[in-house]
């Protein structure tokens, strides 16, 4: 069995309108220091296969299939073994 | 200058409903392995002060406060120096 975690971020070049709305609130908080707010996705899952390279290349056919939009979002999968 | 990741989950003890319907379009892919699908959020920030402990405060507080719900979520902050 493996868990695996799989974070979804918009690219670079993609504006961020949510990031900068949570921007603006942590600057009324007095953080006035943070800035590049940026939002993304975080989906994890366990995957009961017998080995880790399996397990891999299914959390990335998800993710690329079906997690992240591949025009605006890059997504990073990482897989250890659980149990 | 320090980046700082912050990652919102639900509780375990929450049900995920997203994450339900994710697990279940990742099963429609093919994957029957997968299980215990569950959403989280991911908010990266770049936080512009001198210490790696006042970066940390800064994340935390503004996780604490605006990024994650008390009741059904818990968070993880890490901070890396950059620039």
């Amino acid at each position: 069995m493996y868990h695996a975690k799989v974070v979804v971020t918009l690219r670079r070049s993609i504006l961020d309108p949510q990031g900068k709305a949570v921007e603006h609130g942590i600057h009324t908080l007095g953080h006035e220091a943070v800035e590049n707010v940026r939002i993304g996705k975080m989906v994890e899952m366990h995957i009961d296969v017998a080995s880790r390279d399996e397990a891999e290349r299914i959390a990335k056919d998800a993710a690329g299939k079906l997690l992240a939009n591949p025009v605006m979002e890059d997504f990073h999968v990482t897989v250890e073994k659980v149990g």
